[in-house]
């Protein structure tokens, strides 16, 4: 089996070119790049409100072998970074992709991780303009992805003191397809294919941010270490508390059938949905409910200690469990 | 002393975003970010052509404790990116830093990369717009940076057969660090000291680049991987050959000095000097290397095998070694 270490930087990077330029992935929803891969930097026309993100995901850390394949490492890291711009409101562009891989990395792995990231390219009208491959011993994928806004930009800090908190969609079906992988469990029923493909394939909501900034929404962020630490995040940059009501919190179905019980503190724990989190005066949140099917109001930011969050169940009261997020370097 | 995984990521990343305001960070030529570090996006705006890259630079792969401070190795991980934005003609605008560290990293070393990094951006009034943290077994610093350019920027595939190759300036310098300071040598000369310091701490040609685009240059590349790889790459993308007359290339007289008979092919094999090569027709380099000091005329694009490139001595005949340039992977 060809590895990396025997077709060396010049021969593998001229095989990741011909490749995205077979693919047409120079092209955005605007065009052609001026200058796509292959050059010291890449080149577009931009004319209005950039955004810009940049995320990283390293084996061991972020995935591992056993529980996604290669190809959807890199569709995962595409589309975590497309769910950055989401967030903003804004609408995705163009991408950049800096790898870190062995001398001893499969070839073939290296093409599974180029299927992935190219069939996201495409999914979300994506260009992908270049990046780096370097030498490294464990496997990194740093994607950098920018977008455009007709507007200003959503962000975390605008949240205001009664403001309705809402989210786009179902939360927790990521980790739970996580947990179905990691104890091995078959694909061998419609729920648990449905939770494992959201942990492998998740989806970003574009559409989604677009139309609640739009709608006058001016407050979100995309839930991507679990609504636990996001809910904080948020209420610590607009500095205000935060109540969540834990059983309005949208759940898919295949979710509540296989892990019952379990499915509410999923939602709130689990990670890497890359729904969006929103805040907006309850008559707007309500419009946005309304527009986004699958969407609901779990709570409200008041005033309090920035970043504080309280999870209640039906009763009003706190619930039994920890509630926390997940932490890097913990 | 105090580790990154006693801090745990939300204290660590309040840290760094508390000192990149502190330092006024998120300011770029044009004016204050529209969304700086902290959120899921950094924004902007552009209006006209925009050039991105990103690079990583890997522990053990590029850079070493014992030859580069963390401070050098922040640094050195924003001008090399500059650098690319400098090799299309372009002015560098904001940057963003995706960090892998171990959660044993010293809290001090992250302050010292960081130090680094915000010296490299102050230098360049370049803005630091966000970035990631993540946990990683070996360190490795991922950089994207943006920059705008006035006019069509200057690709590598620009050149035509007759035109004059040349350099901005002296070459080996970097190298000819590493070695001293893998040989343990002390910095007690001042050819010394140069030589340590162009390794530590190289400086992007900005302006050169600039200046090469309004002289009507339309070929540039930056010199990252040294002479012998880059003008191939030049070459290829060119769909020419290259010839180089080895005596022509500048060197640093303290590569003279210290390095003697050596130098030259330290300045053909040396790579991150981060000079730009350039290739343009022989009137306008001829204005272009009067009106760049330090800058010479050092060879010629030809027809020939695309990316074959000729490295001759002062007779004309090949130099007597490899001349080959450095490949990762290999």
């Amino acid at each position: 089996m060809a590895t990396l270490g025997e077709l060396g930087e010049t021969a593998l990077l001229e095989r990741i070119a011909a490749r995205v330029r077979a693919a047409g992935a120079d092209r955005t929803p605007g065009g052609r790049l001026a200058v796509g891969i292959g050059d010291d930097a890449a080149a577009w026309r931009v004319d209005g409100m950039q955004v810009i993100t940049a995320d990283a995901m390293v084996e061991g850390e972020h995935f591992r072998a056993s529980t996604s394949s290669w190809a959807d490492v890199g569709w995962k890291a595409w589309v975590s970074n497309v769910s950055d711009v989401a967030a903003m409101g804004a609408e995705p562009v163009a991408g950049l992709v800096a790898l870190g891989l062995p001398a001893s990395f499969p070839l073939c792995a290296l093409d599974a991780l180029y299927d992935g990231i190219l069939e996201a390219r495409a999914a979300y009208g994506t260009a992908l303009a270049g990046g780096d491959l370097v030498s490294a011993q464990a496997a990194f994928v740093s994607v950098t992805m920018t977008g455009v806004c007709a507007g200003d930009p959503l962000t975390r800090s605008a949240g205001r003191a009664a403001d309705a908190l809402a989210v786009t969609g179902p939360l927790g079906s990521s980790r739970a397809g996580l947990l179905l992988l990691e104890r091995g469990a078959q694909p061998d029923s419609e729920a648990r294919r449905t939770l494992m493909q959201a942990h492998r394939r998740p989806s970003a909501r574009v559409d989604a941010g677009l139309a609640l900034r739009r709608l006058g929404v001016r407050c979100a962020m995309d839930v991507s270490d679990g609504l636990a630490a996001d809910v904080r995040k948020l209420a610590r940059a607009s500095g205000l508390a935060a109540r969540v009501e834990t059983g309005r919190i949208p759940v898919a179905g295949a979710l509540a059938h296989e892990f019952g019980d379990e499915a509410a503190r999923l939602a709130v724990e689990g990670g890497e949905d890359y729904e969006l989190l929103f805040a907006a005066p309850r008559a707007i949140a309500e419009e946005a409910v309304a527009a986004l099917p699958g969407s609901a109001i779990i709570g409200a930011l008041e005033e309090g200690t920035p970043g504080a969050a309280a999870f209640l169940d039906a009763r009003g009261d706190p619930v039994g469990w920890d509630a926390a997020g997940w932490e890097r370097f913990r």
